[in-house]
């Protein structure tokens, strides 16, 4: 199986900042390398705000949008799943939004920037202008959460059935595992949809009316996603719940089988220290088929216990 | 026992798309193939958004409300309940509602449509505009929810009665099934409920004043399921707690029951282990009724310790 | 001690529909069987809309509250709560309320009913407007909420003390009736305290200013019911733990006193077990006082074993 | 140590109706027996609402806030904490304000309303308005609250280190004692701030715009005991929480030390078993350091397990 | 390792009142000893409220924000965290802000404080209004949430690998202080943010438009910090539970070991004690190869158990 579902493209030598698009009414500029001077540059160049040029340095940001006057920064959350062990990374890709440009910075390649490049090739009039752009790079990143879900969802139903069959305490670490990536992922999940909301609520300049019903839909595919990992950490809590009690039941079991075999074992052993005791008259010593009685009646105080479990249902 | 209480009438042949009613003011269209062709003729036609259109062609998705300028898409979620295993599924019917139109778009057929085509037939004053079609559709979705429900809840009733009377691990796997079933179901009504109350809080056009009163009633339905689903999780993880202590408790009567073993054959076992070892002279050995004396301790130590515990009610 | 502590009225024969004030501005009917055609009657000379009929034919309805344009309609939930095994159930009275007229509608007898028809006979000027007709049913449903909380209280507060002094199986039993009894409350209640919250907080027009302060106390009394439900809950959730923590140290304590009585009665087996073997020559075997010795030795043991296990304060 | 860190006032006889002020601009009445007729003549003179006057005669209400035209009547919730067994009892004090009286009843002596008549005599200038009065009686009730909370949390905090050191039953019905008393104190706290909440917020006419600032002072300490007493539950959860591991931890040495013991001894007891069997020829039997030999074989086996365990980090 | 990352300054002599700035349009007052007469002469020149002077004086206070007339008064809660024990207490700094002036306040040395001094000298342009000043002190308060908090997530790192590989009773304990820890923490940064809040939602007139934006980015930075303390207390209840777990998984592991001893030597010494009877005849007991025909049963026995238990997975 492969152990990522969502690799980041290899990120080799960064090429700095590119003008992908430069139509009338758009340009497009893409930064990989947020720590480069290039991003003082343009900050200076469209007036961005200190404080978003910091932000986008720092890795592992939330996803937030803030206004300014003449533009709006975006921190989008992608992210990146690894399933073993399972962990959930998030990889931000920045934008600066104005009227007629957009920014999008990120740490070396971005799968969804380059998908979008390769997809406005093909299709120029859907890429026309800066919220067309923002709403490429949202849908995408956002489409992939709901498949690297069902991923996780799958992982969870074999660990139940596993735990329904064979409780393990590797499935224990499995469980741990999921909860904390599930933690992780609806961390950014839960800001990218704070961030979709805000997007589609407010009544902010750089979205234009017929966008705003684009932005919905992955609004509702965010939902849809939050609503999945509250399910999952629920179905993981009970998957606890179903090891707890596989464990009482086994303990059961065991202390089951001791008991069965001392119950049986104790008073056999004490007839036999009976008759090994050293007094000059036992009754059966001397008889010629002492041993054959006494060996009887150890059979049947064993076919006695057998059948009391028998009838207690412990065998 | 039937295995299902909501069988998805076959989906054999499907007959795309048919007119079901076309009378003065009221055009229903119903299309049991959204994969095909028509769909995307139909909006051509009307006018639906291509992301409406996407909507209808995913299985699964929760209900919701959109609305556009000539229309609004709705989706409603039907649900199939299979008992064994406890399994919900949606099966959403897609809803196009105009000013003098409705267009329904489902896999296969829908018994929910078929019953309304049976009831307009008999009583066609009441299916005489959009809305009550509507109506009819979502009251018959949501009045299964109840049935289905009140099934769980006997089930339920059932499962709680076995674990104070004999708790089993088969037990277990019911409950966790139950669990997953309800929160399944629970994303399905609860997504339904969010829709009915856009539907009677925004003044929607499509909606006649007179028709209101209606969908709250239908929304009343949907709240009252969902409380009974919340209410049915709590009982559920009140199972759980049944089981677990129902298991500390047998644990405790088996190491109980291996202690009482233990504390009268170990002190008498002790006994015939003195007397059997070898030193030229012990007490009693060369008495004639030393066995019997030593008999009479062997009885008297065992009765002492049954009226121990008798004195402690463990027995 | 009596079983139930709200007993419903013998539920004999009914009486169809009673005219029980007819004074000017006022006309309060009262019908208890919602079944007959009578009520069709009703409907059909006030306007009733059928869905509230409906609703008065359905047992169990949550209390709600609906607004039509000459009349509104409320379902009220009186408890009717049974004490062994703990159980709630709802009798709902449906409420017709008018300008100048008030009908009730119960299945069979209804205490609450039959009360204020006594009461009204001897203060007649409190019960001139179908408000306060209102306000006296709902008063008298609520206030009943009360004493049966007390009564739950009581024996949780029983169940508390049993649970610390001698936990029991059945207090379990006691526990999961209790839980179980209380979110069927709950639901009763909390549908109620919304419908008051209406009934204050609505300017509706057929309650009199006047007569809001006395609904006002009503909910304040819903709400303090609310909130006693809720503090049971959390204590029976707290039963539950102690119970279960009682279980681990009676378990801890019969582990320990398995372990104490082997761990001296192991080592004496094994001693008298040495003695025992068949060895041509074992010191002391020949000695006279071979046997005096081991007793000591034997003796000894036990004294030291005992305390040890004095010393580790297991006894 | 004090059993009671906030003792009621002795309640002998009661003086009944106290003028304590009578300004210019302010009279404030002392009545400490709701009972009595004197509250009838009070209301008849006042116009108090009937409904307030049944509220001052039942004990134990939660603190609230009821506006009438010409007067407000609020309950506060004084609370009384006793330390062995933990308990957090209501002490109600009802006040009745009005433009130029205020009227507070209370049952017996009340230890706020004692300390500030004693303050009043000596800074009359702060007690010269209704409000400044009704202030005066929140504050010192309010602040009370404190108190009792720093007590209640040394309690747990003493309670958490013996868990640690030693964990013990009688620690159990501690925790459960405080666990039941802070469910008591905060559904008294809670009902108090919300009674503050609502006198900074509403534009009450009894409250002058200078005091406003005072009552917010005190619904700060308010919210802050709420806040302590969340804190102290989620504490005293996690005490039961060690206590259950604790006690897991103390049945997996107990098990440890039955099993260490068991497999030392049934070894040996085997050997000694193996040469006590009568056959006519057994190995080492006849040989004069047979027993030697075997001596040194049973040490050898104990010295083995011992060390196996001290492997094992058993030992 | 050093044992406190956020040491407070040496509290060694109080310097009492210094003028730190004093430029056109700004003074700034510090005073490291709120118990000192000073404050009262601050309080008297700048008419500072009584109440907000006793703030300054009680220790520990969550944050909040007070407005008067001419001035604002606002407490900061600045946080000393220490590792072993894991313990986060509350140096708060109160400020009073006007027009034209800021007064900060605090028991002994400040570092937060002196690092404003530090930077202001070398930066004058930033310090030049009061809520400049009140910023950079509220931002170096913030910004140390995040170092404390990722200390804190290495330690449940590694607390959860040891409880995965070795679970111990002193893991416990540091969950248990870590819990505690998170739970005041929480509380200073929970009013922190709430303070924040504030400050950027409220149209105070104190704050600039322009500095609104930089408030923005620190309360997105206490909401980052309160989100991550509510995952790491998820994470170390969830810890808990691997604990609990591994118990379980261990008391099993021991039970079992006792038990495949048992089985296996109970038996064995049955057959001993069978041949160890004193019967005259006993089949073997005169062959010269009984005893080794025997202890073949003895070792073929031993065989048959352990390859059961092999079977069973136990070995």
């Amino acid at each position: 199986m492969s152990e990522t579902i969502d690799q980041p493209a290899t990120t080799g030598t960064t090429h700095g900042l590119r003008t992908i698009l430069d139509n009338r009414g758009l340009l497009w500029l893409d930064l990989d390398d947020p720590m480069s001077h290039v991003l003082d540059d343009l900050a200076a160049r469209y007036g961005f705000h200190e404080l978003a040029v910091e932000d986008c340095r720092h890795r592992e940001q939330l996803a937030k949008l803030d206004y300014y006057d003449d533009y709006s920064f975006i921190i989008i959350n992608a992210t990146h799943y690894t399933e073993k062990p399972c962990e959930v990374r998030i990889n931000e890709i920045d934008v600066f939004i104005g009227s007629d440009y957009i920014v999008t910075v990120h740490y070396g390649e971005s799968r969804a920037v380059n998908e979008i490049i390769k997809k406005s090739e093909s299709n120029a009039k859907h890429f026309g202008r800066p919220d067309q752009i923002l709403h490429a790079v949202i849908d995408i990143v956002v489409d992939r959460y709901l498949p690297t879900l069902d991923h996780i969802g799958d992982t969870i139903d074999s660990v139940e059935d596993d735990l329904l069959i064979s409780p393990d305490a590797t499935l224990l670490s499995t469980i741990f595992a999921l909860k904390r990536g599930l933690l992780q992922f609806r961390r950014a999940v839960s800001s990218q949809r704070e961030l979709l909301n805000m997007l589609i609520r407010d009544d902010t300049a750089f979205i234009s009316e017929e966008m705003r019903i684009y932005f919905r839909d992955v609004y509702d595919h965010a939902v849809r996603a939050m609503d999945l990992i509250e399910t999952y950490r629920d179905l993981l809590t009970g998957g606890l719940d179903i090891y707890l009690t596989q464990m009482a039941n086994r303990t059961n079991d065991i202390v089951k089988g001791l008991t069965i075999l001392a119950t049986i074992m104790l008073p056999l052993t004490l007839v036999t220290g009976y008759f090994g005791m050293n007094f000059e008259y036992i009754p059966l010593l001397k008889h010629p088929n002492g041993i054959w009685y006494t060996t009887g009646v150890l059979l049947l105080i064993t076919l006695a216990m057998l059948s009391f479990f028998k009838h207690k249902k412990w065998l």
